[in-house]
């Protein structure tokens, strides 16, 4: 008899559907449409120099080293680097501190394995990233969802969700330029996250991909930061500072947590590549990130400056949107009337691309709302690709108030 | 009040404990150790100047899709690759039916992910792969074992367990120059082995990392040449033949499967590095490999016999110990009265490292066993390593038998 595949699957697989990324991914690689979808930072800034002589030296240099089976938690040279650094940003830990992953999705993956068993539940932002849905889903999870204003999760709301809802595992918060919303947290959230999550003895798992790409106010600390007792495990990435192509992220956390981290990457793939993560080392060391990121914020800036621009001359006056101080994102919502994803269809016939805001939801509300991705598009293009974006909202908001004229 | 982390793990961490291989690993780490413990290539043999053309060439031709974000089914060219070069093996297929994993541990992972609710079966032969029970413990299996011979699994049992045992959910076999034996299946083994998949519609996932280092012998075909109905899931890696510090992996199978472990693998890390997939394939597209696996197998050839030859003479008479026709393993057998994990800390005390056998067996015998690797250490280490190991058995045997006058 032939195999019957789908009667072989663990009941996890429901989780593990086409993905709105992926789907979208396939989108961006058609040249003639202006993306506003991705996530992708823009080519022009990867240190391709840098990582050539870097192999080079590398495998010049210790090519046996490069090439062969490596430790699970992650090249020594790279994590003391790490956490050089990171404590530099008052986060104060050693390279036993550290765990490499395949990037920070990795890491969200080895979240859900470690901390859900079906049915368990994560506090989340409403909306919030998309791919860490993803990756926890397949642990089936039941989500408690606390919502946002422009100061970042309602952390006031927290507490009740804390105290009401059973089999919370842990809080996961993006709480610096959030994908997919752009905001950031206040301080003072910040503070009463990290005392509510002690309070309660419920791990925070801080996912901060863009903290570093700020283009205007003052530094906030990061919630691991803030951290005293050891219950924020933080997730960093190569992918936004450097390039995303070589998959390298790491995990900070308390010594017990990243030991039970480290268990469940081994069975999974050994450890990370030790070539990439050598060769990134050697784009590091001498100081080049710090550069890097000036040079990254500057020529962000100017793409969010741009899209804001067009946002305002091209969308509804009754849109609302973001005004982010850094990251990759700007979030919109729409007259309610507007459903986008039925608006992304017009929008790719119109040549232009974004990823409609529903997935975001663990709820499946936000059906009005969508976000829009400034990093990898050049000027003209972002204004281009807006305005059409506009006019596409605009034939459905007129079809709209038609119909309510018919009837 | 403080996390209590192990109230907060989910009931799988159970299965993801502290790695024998992990630990092995720190051990051959010691330079005055003779380590026949790991599974690891010998450095001599890696290509280290194809990959730094290979990274230089990729960097200079096309840096910006090396550090991007790429698709969760891996770089076409090196897909396309592996399905000309595999169906020049017999096994048929094109690149659209090549999924690229980090190494084949995470296609193993993927496995579990997909097919393993807790409680779900796994036909394993006995002994079986280390790596293998550690990724499918995450899931909570359970194990139905069937026995080998020096023809590999017996497979005239199998079919008993086929039709006696419940919700078994695949077949995990690894039937050329397997770890830890180093036994390969017999032909007919092989046609039957498919037959009774196909007949009672279980799908077999074959793990081949070593097929192609056959010493001496005719080349078998692959479970998944011999596949006409599907049935097959292959996995390979590029770990034995190129190297393993890149961690590149690939599976083959059905369509509708490989799109399952494309949707299992896309949340878990979005995808396998561009840069080392991209000089993978440089290294490999001009017909470089066929030659380096002639290389590999006249140097590992030379080791295996030197191995045989000082087992020969060093071991104990009444020790068993098979006579592999490749791959990188010999296994052995000790009378009843040596326990392998109490010999290894007389061993590693007389600085020579080996794996324990029981490891390998999902039902906790082979409290005898021992696996010996030959392919990482040259051949006066491999004999004076087995000299050493000779006399450690030969003192353990010396106070067995004393003990047995005492009573």
């Amino acid at each position: 008899m032939p195999v019957l595949w789908q009667q072989l699957y663990a009941s996890r697989a429901e989780g593990m559907r086409a993905s709105d990324i992926r789907e979208i991914l396939k989108v961006t690689a058609q040249p003639e449409v202006i993306s506003l979808a991705g996530g992708l930072p823009a080519p022009e800034l990867f240190p391709i120099d840098e990582y050539r002589r870097a192999f080079e030296w590398v495998l010049e240099a210790d090519g046996a080293s490069a090439l062969q089976y490596g430790p699970s938690e992650g090249y020594r040279p790279l994590r003391e680097f790490l956490a050089q650094r990171l404590s530099g940003f008052g986060m104060r830990c050693t390279a036993d501190d550290v765990l490499i992953t395949n990037g920070s999705q990795q890491a969200l993956d080895l979240m859900g394995k470690l901390f859900l068993d079906p049915g368990d539940q994560i506090v989340v932002e409403r909306p919030t990233y998309l791919g860490a849905l993803q990756a926890f889903n397949q642990y089936q999870p039941r989500y408690a969802v606390v919502g946002m204003d422009d100061d970042g999760m309602c952390v006031d709301d927290l507490e009740h969700t804390l105290t009401r809802e059973d089999r919370i595992k842990f809080i996961y918060a993006i709480p610096t330029f959030q994908n997919p919303t752009g905001r950031s947290m206040s301080l003072q959230r910040r503070r009463r996250l990290v005392e509510l999550a002690s309070k309660y003895g419920v791990p925070i798992v801080e996912d901060d991909p863009y903290g570093e790409l700020r283009y205007e106010g003052e530094h906030l600390p990061t919630l691991k930061a803030l951290d005293t007792t050891g219950c924020v495990i933080y997730l960093g990435t190569f992918s936004k500072i450097l390039a995303p192509g070589l998959r390298l992220g790491w995990i900070v956390a308390a010594p017990e947590a990243l030991e039970a981290f480290l268990h469940g990457k081994q069975p999974t793939d050994l450890h990370t590549g030790m070539a990439q993560q050598m060769a990134t080392y050697e784009v590091c060391k001498n100081g080049f990130v710090d550069g890097q990121v000036e040079r990254i914020k500057a020529f962000y800036k100017e793409r969010r400056d741009v899209m804001l621009r067009a946002l305002e001359e091209h969308f509804p006056s009754d849109a609302h949107f973001t005004r982010p101080a850094g990251g990759l994102f700007v979030w919109a919502e729409l007259p309610r009337t507007v459903d986008t994803r039925a608006l992304l269809i017009d929008a790719v016939r119109d040549k232009v691309a974004f990823v409609p805001g529903q997935g975001f939801h663990p709820d499946n509300t936000g059906t009005n709302t969508m976000r829009l991705n400034f990093s990898n598009v050049p000027p003209d293009q972002l204004r281009e690709g807006v305005r059409r974006l506009g006019h596409a909202i605009q034939r459905r908001l007129d079809t709209a108030s038609e119909s309510r004229v018919g009837i």
